[in-house]
């Protein structure tokens, strides 16, 4: 097995970086939420002067056996399309990416289609999709430690290109049944709970996929995370899981996006516990199940803006607010510095 | 009393615009309310391919009689300070402004100091201060209709050389009083839902302050919303009324920042309803009232972010978010253009 060194976020400088935010020229506390980030991103870089440094977003893309028992509106293929149209800059990601000059990277951790040595495409498959868990466990162990293996391994090469904040999208037909099962197993609430509409389902859809997933769960008798992670998981999903491990043993800032994302987070977490200090959460999702795994997490996203869309948009809508953060730190003009009278006591 | 000629927005185009944004590459509805602004601003523009084009953000700062009646934690001096610091690049909005390539212009709407001919001052003084509406009207009727006449002659110059996205955002220590009575005589709602922290109260000096407020309130009989501005208003917020309506009548976007500005566009829209039809509301605001305020015009904030600044901060950081939409409606590959299968009916 991996072995992840995280260190804890050490709060040392939190009352120095708090005094800095304090004395800048507005009313204590008026700058709200972006002050929580600018405090965390401060205490993540041990600095009071933080920088956000080449901002990467890595799109894991992969396929899901479960696609087979009909949980999604969308044949498996768009999952390969998709690929194609990250590739060809055509996609939600790649819009937002541009405009905030995001490097975007795109992954093949295990699509059913070959990409032919397609550079555009990081090609990190471990098969050609997993199996369906509603028949046997989606991947072997040595799989899913692989597939952790590869997420970490490109998160320290792209840390070596000088990152120090990155975000994680994905792509995965019937991937929500993979993340809602995540949830179900590692959250230990009942599984209606944690199943949504995914791509839009009716609610007889709907209906159809919980019973399919209730059904599938009762087959096994997991519960470590490793064991959650390969019965149920994609290997887009282990591939994030292990990505996100690295990054906090980097000290980067980590861009959690949407449900699917959460759902490796609570694996990484469940690995390692002290991976959550790095996060910022970026967008709660439309997906119903998405608000519970942040209440477990006691996180607050920066966004809600009701998609539900992956590939790791909430994560690059919210940058822009994060770098806001980090620049009011930087650039604003503290009462002093700026002849401004502060409030009476 | 000026004219404001501003159309309804048209919605004989939003059938083709929803369809254009159903067929990009994602599942109907996943860019949440990323989809409505695209919709909206489209309508505005009367356009499939909507542009925004040289975004502007004009803080209007004035100082307010009632500041003397003890309603603020701050100096009265700040408000001028402040203008010297907005001048001098050191403030939040300096900072976001700049992040996102927004125009910034600082406008003496009535502040008490002078600003001696200083370039970087739009001078539209109408007098040093507000009266303290706790003894006497707050203006003369007719320097409400210069305010207005003032902020809408600024709004048409900035419309001529190319802008057709504009926020407003002010500066005005005491400037919450005023907006608490305004939303109180426009809304018909009790006083002490109206009246909130401002710079941050205590909850006796919150207490305070909703006593002093309801003693001056209870001086005056007027319902009109030009005597409701005259009376209880400031000449920032005076003038971003006229902002308003003016940017309205030009069909521009209209940017909707937080509390007082929100305040404005109360007055604005009892005087020509239309002008709601061209506004975003970019930031709920942490001051209390301003939740009610945006139920009351049925608005869906684009962020929540708990801040309590105005300036304009909540607009301009929901820029990038409103340029996402816009881009992703004029950028993203459709199902046919990227050859990705659509969902199963």
């Amino acid at each position: 097995m991996l072995n992840f060194n995280i260190q804890p976020v050490k709060k040392e400088l939190a009352a120095e970086i708090n005094h800095k935010i304090d004395f800048k020229t507005k009313p204590a506390g008026a700058l709200g939420d972006l002050e929580q980030i600018a405090l965390k991103v401060s205490m993540i870089q041990e600095t009071l002067s933080p920088e956000l440094t080449k901002p990467h977003l890595v799109v894991f893309a992969a396929d899901h056996g479960i696609a087979q028992s009909g949980v999604s509106k969308y044949p498996q293929e768009v999952t390969y399309q998709m690929v194609l149209n990250f590739v060809q800059g055509g996609a939600a990601i790649n819009v937002f990416s541009r405009q905030h000059g995001i490097s975007l990277k795109v992954v093949d951790a295990g699509v059913k289609g070959d990409f032919n040595g397609m550079p555009a495409v990081i090609d990190q498959k471990i098969a050609h999709g997993t199996e369906n868990f509603a028949e046997q466990p989606a991947m072997t162990l040595e799989q899913a430690e692989l597939a952790l293996l590869k997420g970490a391994e490109l998160v320290a090469q792209i840390a070596e290109s000088g990152c120090n904040v990155i975000g994680f999208g994905e792509m995965g037909i019937a991937n929500t049944s993979s993340a809602a099962v995540i949830m179900h197993k590692v959250m230990g609430i009942p599984l209606d709970g944690c199943v949504g509409r995914g791509t839009g389902l009716s609610d007889e859809q709907l209906d159809g996929k919980i019973k399919i997933l209730q059904h599938a769960v009762e087959k096994y008798t997991v519960s470590s995370p490793m064991e959650v992670l390969r019965t149920f998981g994609g290997f887009e999903i282990a591939q994030m899981t292990g990505a996100m491990l690295k990054a906090a043993e980097m000290k980067m800032i980590i861009l959690i996006d949407g449900f699917i994302a959460t759902s490796a987070l609570l694996i990484a977490q469940a690995l390692v516990h002290e991976v959550r200090d790095y996060c910022l959460f970026c967008h709660q999702s439309d997906e119903s199940g998405h608000r519970l795994m942040l209440d477990y997490l006691n996180a607050q996203p920066i966004l809600k803006l009701n998609m539900r869309l992956g590939e790791g948009t909430g994560a690059a809508l919210a940058y822009p607010i994060i770098q806001s953060a980090v620049n009011f730190l930087n650039e604003m003009a503290s009462f002093e510095s700026a002849g401004v009278s502060n409030s009476t006591p």
